[in-house]
């Protein structure tokens, strides 16, 4: 600052000119605060996500509409049949260069003017078929960040050698976290992270009747686990386990 | 009955012999309903097990002196301590030929006098070091009920390998039922009861803490088991699952 | 493997004829360990049973027109709707000798090419008559898992001569496992255990309201039954209980 | 009150002879009201009960000494060191008169200067003798609430056929109410219920682990009975269940 | 028996007569245990109440068909349309002498020939509207099992003087029971027990959102009442309190 | 900041003092944000209150003296005897002028070298003797935090003439916020809130037992109460409802 | 009354005036305690509001009709197809100068033939877009309950930046209590009581899914925010929130 | 395994070389198996660690002395008085070159023989003082597993300000995971996932009372939370949050 007084005195900056200088410099102050907020976005490499449940069709819309001037918009927990009524309203959009992509299975809903380039890959692992759609929500949440994701559905406790095969593949292939999906008694992720040196991402589904409805007891068998490595997000939560297996693997990426 | 007092009014039988004949018919009548209850002593081989806890050391006194009459007692959940002070009031039954064994770590009192013949056996498997106390508790309660019990402690689901070839050995003495004891995500019965064909007990602990504190957690995830095969008993009752797969044992050798 | 080799030197053999000798006795080795895996298949007689709940009628069909090769597949938790929808797509394979058997109490549908022989009873009793959905789901399991089964529906705690009467009839039977069903407080298991000396597996159901609701009063009441004998199941799962009664059976019928 | 005033007027009584009859109208109009609560210490016939726990010793002396001037003071949960500290600072109460009672099983401590007479029966049965603390502390509640207590401990549901000599031992002697004590899997209630035709009231006690830790398990049974004609006081309040019996018992000692 | 015997002997009797005497004699004594079964039927006054809920239409005609050969059947938890759907199907039994009565607010059938004669008075009191229809249930149910309901709804906590207007009519009516029906914070019942001297029934209803869905919070706090002389059924169980409220109320008729 | 730079160029102050005068402008933006976390301090009125469980002794006493500088500082949850301990400590603090209050029923540590002015009063009540402790925590926190409280300690529902006696008198003293302390089951601020026109703080505790262990009940209860007015704390916080009973009163003296 | 009387001795008054006096002096002791419940109605400025769930339409009907009289009455929960069929039967209460106020976010009905006077400020701040009904259903209440309402909503606390300046927006109002709304993890109020001096009204909402279904999550956080100065009313209670806030908004308004 | 049998037949190799060529051969392929497993070892860079807790003092000092073999060992949940008594048996090991070091804070002992080399760095912060001892254990373990750690305790929520300079400095730093200790309403970590672009890891910790006693409302908090990138790991587990991040920062140091 005594820098641009000094000149302010000597006369080689106007008074103008210094304020702002001033101005400008304090201003950078209060933007070195503000850079951790830019960092956010940064983080996931994605435009924000929006969950469908609880918000109109008409709300979307709108929603949909405004994000994705930033060029990608993501829908979550979308039913097909508010996908299909949702469509009509959207569907303009492709006549300026978005694509509107539809996974039934994983009920997200992209628009996007370009692709994601990939960079490091993740595993995504279910113990049984019913796990699929949780599953199928982290696949196409971590390719839209940008991970190039290995999946390997239905493969349980029960066949072990079919399981230990799965989980060579993906560790032949460098991948840099193994999202492991799994409702019942919630054992797969202990099994998995017993023998794979990457973080294990378990979720837990609400998958189970009795003792296992809503997926409580695989939650509690999760954050319970013997095998460390393993952590764990809400139930059914594929899109949390994606955006932090996505920022696993861009640690990888940042320099050091 | 007729019989009975044709008998009577021929002279071949007084009256008194004629009302004791009846008496006993009477009786045989009721004791066929009785009968049930008799079926339960047989059913275990064991006399009544006392759980100490919650009884004090003078009411276990007099319990253990009154029950050895019927050649055997035992005493459960009882602490070192405990036993200690007890040991000196009942030391005395051994000069009558009892036996009093104290197994610390299943925390059991045995006061007998006489071995009981073991016919069949039963794998014992623990998860991990902590869950032992209860998987001797289990052991103790097996062996009184005449069966024999192999037993492989602290084998978990992070050994893989180790664990088969303790259940193959297992396997190849025929054991007619396993009794799996696990704390913490309570994944081991699962595991095992993907891989053999005898019944599986499972045993949850309380060992844990966190959302695993009291054992609910594995309890939870042993119902919940997506490998069929599996009942499960009470947190921490290894005396359960004892007499339990003493049970199923001794279906084996009963005539069809 | 010396004697292989030696073999080879010795001209008695070529070396094709050793390689293939030596990776014979590899595999072998291998399939030791697989040998685990094939037990499975073994230990309850039956294919694989498919949880029709949160799998897609496509699906179904497809696994049934798959697992049908082996001679035999259950599908359980069919409601009457799928299955007559269902049924139209299946129906063609009568004419390759599979019968098409659905109880619409028991919610199973069972398609095969063949009966199961039965060796061995087991006992199955309700509380009350809300509970014979889940005890017929345990009927038909147990039935195609190769064991007769002797019901007793409806008989409570409330009317105890009648329940006397029934146990007494099944262990006459020879039966070497009861299964108990019972929703509400779940007392039933606990009276049963108390007279027969055979293993009483407790199913509780979600019958109830109130701190009734969903089972788990029931539940905790057979886990934490008084009396010995008894191992529980996960809440409504009638299919376990079958499967764990035909494990304890087959311990019977295997030599020692 | 015309009354009253005509009476003044013609000068039959004084004024302040009128202000005190009409203050006396108006006050017993107001006690009409207060009635209701006059009517609660009728109803129990016992003084107020102090629950000992929360309380300091110094507190619970001067509660004594305050309350003994209404005839009787009775204080519940109150262990043994508890009272022999606090006997000493009231031993000299006896010297007035009072007696100073002390149920070490029940942890109540009755101090008194006349008897209650006794008016009609209650039953009591406890399933183990864990239970029977708060049976004890039920007994000594209904007996200083004026009723007569028979008492019948430890008749599990295990021997149904001594359990049911009891039961008709206590309807020979008409008890009205029957006070069912249990904890574990609380089915005592359920058993007792079928077979009796008077109220009955169930006590769940903390006796028990795992599952029945606490006397949830037992509670809910009791609660979600299959058997009407049960009513349900908290875990281990031998004490409200004591009075609750009592109201019911002093019900048909009152005219109609 | 001796007398029989001796009578054979003398010739008094021929010995068909004395198998005859003896065998009622043996009858007595197996009936006295029966007796305490056929005490069940005498103790509420009503005959089977039938639980509709998870119970099929045809189900329940073929039970109200069998049942009302005891003079009345009474059908719970029936919602309007299955009544109107059932009563086509028995609505011929009103030929035949039976009166077909359904409270649509209780959602209870009762099918009779006769009435019941009515002994002795309850009260029943809820907190809001909400509460009625659990209310109404336990109002015919008291009636059915013989006692006369006097009601006073939607009287909650906020209006004290109301409410105790209503109390002191029941009480001057001398009622010998008061049913409390009570959702949300389930203060009610204490409130009441504070100022009568008659048993109070607390019945929690699953009315409430939140913290109160389901009606555990009623429950729980019915059961911690400060206030003695209050038992509790399970959640929305007007059912429960009647029958058991019927069974206090009778105490009083009996001879002591 | 155009007149200061104006300023210097005329040479009416230094580059220093221009640097110095923008340093304080630009600090002034900033605590125009920081403003906010002032307004904290300001907000109760109170020094920060240090929670002492968890911390140890010399923690404690470290941040007492650090803490003092601010001439006051208050030490909650803190037992006698580690009062004790510490005041050796920190006793010489009375001589540079600073007063060391303990409240022992309370557990609150006051170390100030001033008094807090009242403005405003609030009224605490307790349902029982045991709410006391929490009660008076709350009391030398509102009294710190600048209140006149005034107490009204065990006034149960069941008295309710005496609680409505105590009500008026606080709305006759003009109290702005009333705290309800009550365990069990919970009533009172619902019977409080019934009848007053200020806000009903509800603070539950954990007195009780059975379903009443830890305050859930009562907590829950005052959640779901029917009458409105009333906003709950966590379960025993006692100093949460100080400081929350202290903002509500500040709002009456605050310009509007 | 002594002066009363007097008069009444010489002649003063008639003994009809007397009585008439001496009643009118009685009465108004007994309504010095009904005041009490007068206060009531003055305390939250609004009449009786009605929560629709649990009532049927014919029955809110009557409610509205009669209810109005006091010149306003509020429906809450009243989802828009009942407010459609309920609006054809009250429509004509237009014609008598009633208006019809339906918020079809808030789900609240307003029937009234009069504004209320605003006095004083409160903000309702929300997390999210799901919040906003909870928070719409707190602003309609607070209006009607004589309060400007500042809102903000969708505000979490993601942007920390946003969130503050709205605060500042609220505090520069002089709002008087600030209501936050927030589901999934709760820890928005925590944020918002840590800057301001005003009292905060947590209200937790029923968003969120796994171990935040239902609202649990959200209440707990709240309740055991490490931020003194809020306190907590029931899940969804966007009602309960506004008539508290209310309630501490005339404090200030009130004489002292 | 042609080559070498062809070897052997033209004599270059004896039949001995040929069978231990063969059998090495044939291990590779089962050590092809095994590698998953030794990559388990590779996985954290530490040695075993021993969970003392219900481990007996004996038992430990034999762990200790055998695992030491691998160069260190580490034991957690160690009380210091236990680490004393330990000391004195395992003290001679310094003899031999071991390094024994205690954190009494942490909890934890490491015995070992040589440093880890670092690679790589967390960031740990607290929200308050008493989650201290749960970040030790994470700090101690992380550089156990070769992470640096940098720390900053006791910055919760409240003082928004200096939370964001301490993550500043971290993200500065290039931290590749940042742990967040938090109990009470666990906040924390959602605000810290709101500003960083590194995967945060919640550990809830048991410090709390009432709702939050146990740390399961902080855990829900976390779980629920509605800013992604954060995975949960069980309550106090600070041991596998460390094992977690290093694995998350080893994955950067990996080739890709």
């Amino acid at each position: 600052m005594k820098t641009v007084l000094q000149k302010l005195i000597e006369g080689e900056i106007s008074a103008e000119e210094a304020e702002k200088m001033l101005k400008t410099m304090q201003i950078a102050e209060l933007e070195d605060f503000a850079k951790l907020d830019i960092a956010r976005d940064v983080r996931t490499g994605v435009p924000e996500a929006i969950f469908s449940e609880g918000k109109e069709d008409l709300e979307l819309i709108q929603i949909i509409q405004k994000s994705s001037n930033q060029g990608r918009v993501i829908v979550t927990r979308l039913e097909e049949e508010r996908f299909l009524s949702i469509k009509e309203k959207i569907g303009h959009m492709t006549e300026k260069g978005y694509k509107i992509e539809y996974n039934s299975k994983a009920r997200i809903l992209v628009v996007k003017n370009h692709e994601t380039e990939k960079e490091g890959r993740i595993g995504i692992i279910t113990a049984g078929t019913s796990d699929i759609p949780v599953a199928e929500e982290a696949r196409v949440m971590a390719e839209e960040a940008g991970c190039e994701a290995i999946t390997s559905y239905d493969v349980g406790v029960a066949g072990i050698h079919r399981l230990f095969s799965q989980i060579r593949r993906m560790l032949e292939q460098n991948v840099k976290a193994i999202i492991v999906v799994a409702g019942m008694e919630g054992a797969l992720p202990s099994v998995v992270a017993g023998v794979v040196d990457v973080p294990v991402i378990g979720v837990p589904t609400s998958v189970g009747y009795g003792v296992g409805a809503g997926g409580f007891a695989a939650l509690n068998a999760m954050l319970q686990s013997c095998a460390p490595g393993i952590a764990v997000v809400n139930i059914d939560n594929g899109f949390g386990a994606a955006v932090f297996a996505a920022t696993v693997v861009k640690q990888a990426y940042k320099g050091d």
